[in-house]
């Protein structure tokens, strides 16, 4: 056995993201404080966003369209014109956001870089997230990217067979265990999970149990060293 | 000199799709007729998109977020709450709707896909376009699809080069002037031009003269014929 290629998720793993979710969030919160209670309006995102997922799928525009129903739905069609300008002007400052690569990342990588093929895998809008690594600097490391609408296991199978040696010869590293972990291992891959300090509620999910190709690391900056290991 | 891969455009070449976006817009005049003229509406309109498009890039949800932006302005932002809800109506209408394949689609690709590799290259939302092919019933003719933000030049090499033998060996066939046949006649493509009866202000452009690898043809149902005379 070796390992040929390591493949990354982007949001909250090279980048931060979910934080930029909860300031807007928190945005929309303030907006909105004199019309609906809070845990009102916390359970009706969520209630949207969640029914709006098979058509959106992820990203910011589908959030900020999200955004805008949760507030008609509240206030019975009648939300106030400037907070619907607010939440347009929202959800465009969250395209523009500046890029941040997380701590650890621009290092684990140069390192990686050196013996394997780095692939990156992601969800999101098609065109956001090709800015996004344009402005992170890092798009020059990969061999692929990957932007897809959905990760199963099938998705990994593809992509490592694409840009690798196949599933059982890649590491997938992520955030989400729901999306980068547990349908990797299920592909083949090896697994490092790499919390962000808050996660998506969508993207929750239990680790698994004594799994012999996954490890939990406390940060990108232990990957090189446990791809390193699986030997 | 020999053919061995057709690329194809999706939307107004294998599918309906200006026209859905229009009857959008028609909708979108008739519910503002009481708050804007139309021609100030449709220029409005036309240069809030061409604004967003850098952000937003193609598909519904941008174009649904820029109704909803063209609404607030022309409304010094008091556009009425049942408005708003009706263009978000609008834009899930739009994603949710039917996939209807044009006249000689699927007899053109039955045809084509004897001899020569199919791949789709699309423009729009990742998961709207793998949702309307999937809709379509011809995924299974394609060998590759690629799903991109933006159609140029170095887009047609990538794409040839991965599922084909090379742009100079490959036919790009769409209905955009500007995205499906310039930019494929500069990467090396031999470009089949079959116009829709209605073509977006953005993806209209002037035919290239004389090129000795165009053509217009008055039919995909031409197509078959067209790229077998390439010999």
């Amino acid at each position: 056995m070796r390992i040929t290629t390591v493949g990354l998720d982007a949001d909250d793993t090279l980048w931060h993201n979910e934080t930029i979710f909860r300031v807007t969030q928190d945005r929309l919160r303030a907006l909105m404080a004199d019309l609906a209670p809070v845990e009102t309006l916390n359970a009706k995102l969520a209630e949207v966003e969640r029914r709006n997922l098979r058509l959106y799928g992820y990203g910011v525009k589908g959030f900020t369209l999200s955004m805008i129903e949760t507030a008609m739905e509240l206030t019975g069609n009648n939300a106030p014109g400037p907070l619907i300008a607010d939440l347009l002007a929202a959800g465009r400052e969250m395209l523009n956001h500046p890029v941040e690569t997380l701590p650890g990342v621009d290092d684990a990588l140069a390192e990686l870089v050196e013996d394997y093929r780095l692939v990156l895998i992601t969800k999101g809008d098609l065109l956001h997230q090709e800015q996004k690594l344009a402005a992170s600097g890092l798009g020059e490391l990969f061999v692929g990217v990957e932007i897809v609408s959905e990760k199963d296991a099938s998705t990994y199978v593809r992509v490592f067979d694409r840009y690798g040696t196949g599933a059982a010869e890649a590491v997938m590293c992520g955030n989400s265990m729901r999306s980068d972990i547990l349908p990797a291992l299920d592909a083949g891959c090896w697994g490092a999970y790499v919390p962000y300090h808050i996660t998506w509620a969508h993207e929750v999910a239990e680790p698994p149990s004594e799994h012999p190709r996954f490890a939990e690391l406390a940060s990108i900056s232990d990957l090189p060293a446990w791809v390193r290991s699986l030997i």
